[in-house]
């Protein structure tokens, strides 16, 4: 959908899922790290939460494929026009063979966490894959267009090959917080880029639109970019330290309850909470 | 061999092989973690399938050699034409030369399953080598051909070098099922795609060719591409529940004759069924 | 900073980073293998010293940033000129984002290494991000340049990918000697390249330029660029010789006061020495 | 030296190693599976092989750069011709570089297993930096020629390329045969495929020079490249089938004679021999 809103709405559900990522990974490092004190986030919970995480993408990735399909211009599961002798309405398509699989990855992750039939490792490279055939639909979408159109998708590009190659990465690092936040903060980046784009190639409320051919705009777009990247990695520091201060108070809480029911003696137990 | 059956014949051989490998690498893996529960598909037995495989695989390069060089229209062994002064079938000389690369590999497999002379590992480098020198003279072979030609081999590029990487990994991370399963899903594209092709660039039945110079027709090809991906993933996925479905019922079956004759309790065997 | 001055004073900090971590990590790797000698370097020891490499870090970023600014003639925080509608200093605007990231990776050092709250591998990660970052803006920088101008800093973008590359595996393979040599032998590269750039770029001294379109200086500067790296693999042998001679005297002049002390056989000492 | 003698030199350097290697890596790999069989390459053994290689790497180094400089129409160590305004024999220079990075290599290797001063895996490392090095000038080297000419040495590119590459995974990979292998093959690939531009470019005894803008016998080079591929895998195959059979009859003399002597019942060594 080649309007604000084609490009608002991906961008929202990237940022959805990032944000989400940027609280969960930093909870299940937290909580790795204190693993005898931590009451919520066991093993368990983590993986009925990736379980749950395949439904909701499942379940966006099946709106987006009706919502391409079945909005007003869109093709309505028509392919080709056998009157006009043309395909029809590729782009809708396009979009819907990329939200395709990314519904595959919620399926592989609903079976992979919800049984014990498929290897755990498989969710990650059907999100890779997923990320990898989204950019590399990408890549033919954008052939031939103008030249600030044609940067600003390129620059996505880079967001989408990076993720698609740090996911791949965790096949074999599974769990490596390094890898995981690699990935939240591309995953922010290319949502709030696309909402970017949006803003640059269909400007809303009637302003005017950027110049195509300005050379100019094209050298701010790409320093831009790299503000978006910071942009994600402060909302990054900013929910890992809320993240990491609220399990760290909870365990505190916990301790001294224990404390007061039992009492130990508490020098000791603070000492422990300080390794 | 720049016809129809020139691409089915290849992509029939991947088609076979993905097929085939879609039931081992599951087989292998259900067999693996039922450990002392499975009586088929022992080591030993996975080892004579590899060396099986090195034998087909040899056969197989070794037709196509022969094929590409004795058909009515073939080169016959000659190499270069002295009356003319230029080089004679140079394309079936190219094809000539990816099998035998296949039929080294398949050489490999048979001496390093086959005896214990070579290291293991050998038979995924060289598979990956075969792989890649096909990849390599294709980048050279669609080198100024049409628009249309030219964009569905590169896209059969992306799968054949994609492979080429996957398998070079197994050399390190060996018996990877997620690896295994990402060459089987590649191997199956490489082999229905061939078969795009031929539909696209020979269309059989004296159907209308199509249009080489349409952007539209690029657009929806590559598209296509990622349909006939997720394909090969639906067939891996049915491979999998199936191989996975009789593995278990044969394990079950095979326990409750067990317990028959031993007359022991059925709960405990039950239990264990399900760890 | 289009000038000799603004390619001279990020070419310092580099090599000035470069020859510290010449004699940084020789150090670290003496002291590792003499692990019961070394009086000097604890493993709390180089944390410290990663700590304070943090803060210098920062600060030089922050130094970067407020120079790119607030020279005479810079932006002072003017992004676009809204009367002569143009985007203003873009180029010192992308300097300061290239700072920025260095400076963002400065602070994450510190909060890895100063408190426990942060995994420790994020610092790696994030100073392969800075560096790619600024080859990546760099990349866009250079576009549609002279060709001797482009090719310098295409030169330039060897050394920095393959900076941002070794560090990325720095992250999978912490504390490899080899890894830590590579990415000083690459960072002193870029320092002493920038120079070689401003030379090349803006002659001081009112010497004559370079012809920009001479195929034999892009030739030269190669070649050049190839002894710029053997100058500095020959830093870092004599820095790692220093070290190793100064670390083995140290020890044995520890171990002679103690001999003296002890009254112990010196055979024994010394054959221990030399293992 | 644009000649054929300046291909077939460096090419012959590379046979040399190459064959070196194929009959080395197996060697040590069949030696090591015969752990406590083997009477000659004990681990301090290959550590003298490979100082020797080493040596004479880098003695191989300084023939080539002093070759360069001063054969008849050698630069002389002059690189600026200041009466013409212009540098003086580039080419030379170049290859004189390339040879530098190599002698460092040996310099590193003399070093790294002449004393334990250096981390071994550092001879890695310099060698994969060695061959990158080539790799750099080579692609800068043949920018502009003819399209012939600009093809094979682009055909040498990826031998080139894909040895560093190889080389730089055995830093983390060290004394992996497999790769070990795969850079003996492509070491070998490389020198004959230099003697075979040599034949190409400058056909000795005045046969008549190839037509450069011929698309035909590009391909044909592409895939004569191949057979060279499948030539270097043919003779390693026969190597490493030679030294198996030299150690393991080796082995069985040594053994019978041990029986001979120790008067033990032969069949107990005939099993163990066979495992």
């Amino acid at each position: 959908m080649g309007n604000f809103k084609g490009h608002a709405l991906p961008g929202s559900f990237f940022l959805l899922f990032g944000l989400w990522w940027s609280v969960k990974y930093p909870l299940k490092y937290v909580c790795r790290k204190n693993k005898n004190a931590c009451y919520f986030g066991s093993r368990a919970g983590f993986q009925r939460l990736e379980f749950i995480e395949g439904i909701v993408k499942a379940v966006f990735a099946l709106i987006g494929m009706i919502a391409e399909q079945f909005v007003p211009d869109g093709p309505h599961l028509k392919l080709y026009n056998y009157e006009e002798k043309h395909w029809d309405h590729l782009m809708n398509w396009q979009h819907a063979t990329m939200y395709l699989f990314y519904g595959i990855s919620g399926l592989v992750d609903i079976v992979a966490h919800g049984t014990n039939a498929l290897p755990v490792a498989l969710d990650r490279m059907m999100l890779s894959l997923a990320v990898f055939i989204e950019g590399f639909l990408f890549y033919y979408h954008i052939h031939g267009r103008d030249m600030l159109d044609f940067h600003v998708h390129q620059l996505l590009l880079v967001a989408i090959f990076g993720a698609a190659f740090c996911i791949f990465l965790e096949v074999f690092f599974r769990g490596s917080i390094v890898l995981e936040m690699l990935r939240t903060s591309l995953c922010i980046l290319q949502g709030s880029w696309l909402w970017q784009i949006g803003f640059v190639l269909y400007p809303p409320n009637g302003r005017l639109e950027w110049n195509q051919m300005d050379h100019n705009n094209m050298m701010f777009l790409t320093m831009c970019y790299c503000w978006h990247y910071a942009f994600a990695f402060l909302i990054l520091a900013v929910n890992y330290t809320i993240v990491s201060w609220v399990v760290r108070s909870k365990i505190k809480q916990a301790q001294s309850v224990e404390m007061g029911l039992l009492k130990t003696s508490e020098r000791d137990q603070e000492s422990e909470d300080e390794i």
